[in-house]
């Protein structure tokens, strides 16, 4: 897709063209010179859409969680994406069943607008293809963008605290998966809600939430540092999700207030910039050691007539 | 160490001093230009140790099992270095437990040498250091190497491969395991032990073994490839160790009759001289998102003046 292909598409996107703008994230979502294309193309158009990540173990009911919450952004005014990400599983069901079930929701409401974006096995792929994609949608005009992922992987969890508000959701019991990865998701959360609150266990499970942020935490929002709330909804009848958008809204205030949403976001910038620097860098590696002088070298260090460090040395001269 | 001190070890090394082989392989332990300049010494010198990784589950039996392994090398007339490798936890009470007990077997033998190498922490460390050390102990003139490391994670896994015949230790009931390791232990075993054989289960678990590799497999060893035997042991009692001995030794005379031996390590020490330019592209990606002008132009980005493709762009330029 050649650069002004991609700027008619950027146009029509502009304009309101849903179907261009499923063409552009299918770009960006396939990566190399078409997403760098439409990379160079979107910068600085349109007003920052405010971003929310939902993570959280399958079958937390974060997709349910989502439709809910879209409903409340949308009183906003303000147009809504959603991005449903599965950087594990490139053809999961799970993805597009979800999709299926929120698009019903939604499917008469011109202002919002749902998508899965799958891997295509490229490593670091969507880590790179997530924020290009929230800026497609920025430059549509959407106020609100919502990036769901599985909470299970390094990307996933990466992925979802790419977000102004990462919202990590848990289930009555989830004792378990919160020891097992407590480190990755205690990190990224802003807010904490407990989906399925009907269940039994949904009290203990606030309550270990609230221990665990009062091991890490030193002080709580005294000091002015954002401790998260412990959130309990019941996505599936409703109850619950205006204190989960409260909590967004609170935390959003946060960020305003101190400066933070800025240097969140430069912050972001700064690891998307490192991200693309270190694809390049594999890029030239492997063009450097793909190559036959790399593979005399290789054969020259088997021999013993070199060492591997003076065979690299002489790799990295031409990298 | 600057160089001229790490040769004067060398030379003590091959002259037959314990104490100089443990502190370089201190300084490989170590990393960095200390271990670079004694990268850069060992190449060339002594004929190749023939080196047998031991990988397995923790409570396999490993080991018990190399040790018992040692002695049978022994009588072969040439000298005998272990390095139990222990990436995930660099203070693993394990491993040194390990070492003492294989200490104590081996302790009046001036022909063995046993070591365990842990992580200091650095990516990918001992994937790197784990050739340098096996070329000091070739240029000791050490006849054979074992490599023992936990099956468990990807560094493990690539450790053990890094052999000339690689062995996977299991234990009776060991189906699950198999089942989650498939894919990186069936790549790189060589040889299957079935240790502990003399409990409950060992038939299933050498017949689950044997079915797995119908699997992958396609034709066994009729076609000139190699099948790995799946052989029992009860290490404790030296029952079966000199089957998998004899396995060992077909798998050797194998690689050596089809030039499988040498094109391993043309394959190996392509691996290691790829890993050096990965590490050495890794340090220029380190230096080039970290300074003042990345910082300038991740703001940049956040402000939207420009696009990340570009600031990388620019990034990768100088790097």
């Amino acid at each position: 897709v050649p650069e002004s292909s991609a700027g008619d598409l950027l146009a029509a996107a502009r304009g309101g063209n849903r179907a261009a703008l499923a063409r552009l994230l299918s770009i960006i979502e396939r990566g190399g010179d078409g997403a760098r294309g439409v990379g160079r193309l979107t910068h600085g158009l349109g007003a920052d859409a405010y971003t929310i990540g939902v993570t959280g173990s399958p079958g937390a009911g974060k997709s349910t969680l989502t439709s809910a919450l879209i409903r409340a952004m949308r009183c906003t005014g303000d147009r809504v994406a959603a991005l449903a990400i599965d950087p594990s599983s490139p053809f999961s069901g799970g993805a597009i069943l979800g999709d299926r079930v929120r698009m019903g929701d939604h499917a008469l409401d011109d202002g919002v607008f749902i998508r899965s974006m799958a891997s295509r096995g490229h490593l670091g792929g969507l880590a790179v293809a997530a924020p290009e994609a929230v800026r497609v949608l920025t430059a549509a005009g959407f106020g609100w963008v919502v990036l769901e992922t599985v909470g299970v992987g390094q990307v996933e969890v990466e992925v979802a605290g790419q977000s102004d508000t990462t919202v990590v959701v848990v289930t009555p019991g989830w004792g378990d998966a919160v020891q097992a990865n407590k480190a990755g998701l205690m990190e990224v959360a802003d807010v904490f809600v407990v989906n399925k609150a009907d269940r039994p266990g949904a009290d203990e499970t606030a309550r270990d939430l609230e221990r665990m942020l009062d091991m890490v935490g030193d002080g709580g929002s005294g000091d002015g540092r954002w401790r998260p709330p412990v959130v309990r909804t019941t996505a599936t009848t409703a109850d619950g999700v205006d204190d989960a958008w409260r909590a967004i809204g609170d935390h959003r205030a946060h960020l305003e207030a101190g400066g933070g949403l800025d240097e969140r976001r430069r912050r972001r910038a700064a690891d998307e910039v490192t991200r693309l620097v270190a694809a390049g860098l594999m890029a030239r590696a492997r063009a450097a050691t793909g190559g036959p002088r790399a593979a005399e070298l290789a054969e020259a260090v088997a021999r013993g007539a070199t060492d591997p460090w003076s065979a690299a040395d002489e790799l990295l001269a031409d990298a």
